[in-house]
């Protein structure tokens, strides 16, 4: 039975459907969204509605962008030479806020995943290649996610591209920093000692 | 610096501005929007618009609902010689789902609390007394909550109420069922202490 007035029930329905959002956060937020005014009803309405219609993708890396390129592709100060390989548009930032590196990106758009069957063919692989193939690339960095899938599109990605002669790197794991050895698993344990490099 | 595009940064904002919504989050619902399909994005915004549009305060017992009276106040099944007074909307379905009421409610929109400059007037009290002028009440159930504004406007309401005869009364406070002694606070001991009954 539905105590709820219907047009407060959808409004509910609705934010339950959204990701982390359970039945009490998406009662307060409907309730929110009743008690905005209407000049802030239209501007959070008007935020979603220009996001879908400004955002499109980058047609060389395949990130998310107002432009096309993307700010980073088309920056001059960003070295073309060196693509970093990531499965999604959110590793681009977590890269990005490292400062560290300089090079542009491809974002694969998923990794591959026979189980959940996603094929080479389903990801932005083609693309990569065609990217390596008309210009000029020093380096290519793997830096799917450290799992399963991750592991296997890098595996997959290093032998179609070490053949032509580019340098394929693999970020490093290990211990993240902060971390406790006492608390660490044993294959994140297992790589940070095969990963160990003379200080 | 802001790593993100400024049609998703301006997103990512609007649902920070949501309750309990903080950035991870609200970064998290952006990117869930950017991947909706063009129906249920216009389904989302579509039940915010009718929620906004078709919700009133029934005239009455100004609980929200899509129609005027509310559905409440309109059913013959319950009885409008018992008027359940609470602080807000929220607290009408959290009575309705006990099940055990069959009056009508009065909803205050607020409480007593002249900290925060709210006194007698900017709540729905002077309409709770037009209710029990223009017709037959036989008690006023007092359900505001159990906190000083709440108290203070239960004792308000009863002082203003008694003098025209009808039975005014306040829900009892006490230990929650299932609650455990040890870990009940002093005045929820004392007031279940002072609401003690003979079984």
């Amino acid at each position: 039975m539905s105590y709820y007035s219907p047009s407060i029930e959808k409004l509910i329905e609705s934010f339950e459907k959204l990701p982390s959002i359970g039945h009490k956060t998406a009662t307060r937020l409907a309730f929110h969204m009743l008690d905005l005014n209407e000049e802030d009803t239209k501007e959070f309405i008007e935020s979603i509605l220009s996001a879908k219609k400004n955002l499109r993708y980058c047609s060389q890396c395949f990130n998310i962008s107002d432009t096309d390129p993307c700010p980073i592709c088309n920056s001059p100060k960003r070295d073309s030479s060196i693509i970093c390989v990531v499965e999604d548009v959110k590793d681009v930032i977590a890269m990005e806020k490292t400062h560290e590196f300089k090079g542009v990106y491809h974002v694969l758009h998923g990794s591959i995943s026979p189980m959940n069957g996603i094929g080479p063919d389903d990801i932005k692989i083609k693309e990569l290649l065609n990217r390596i193939n008309s210009s000029k690339i020093n380096e290519i960095i793997l830096a799917t996610n450290p799992r399963v899938e991750g592991e296997a599109t890098a595996i997959y990605l290093s032998k179609l591209i070490k053949p032509l002669g580019i340098s394929v790197t693999r970020i490093a794991h290990g211990i993240p920093v902060g971390g406790d050895l006492e608390y660490t698993d044993e294959v994140t344990l297992a790589k940070a000692l095969e990963g160990r490099r003379e200080i």
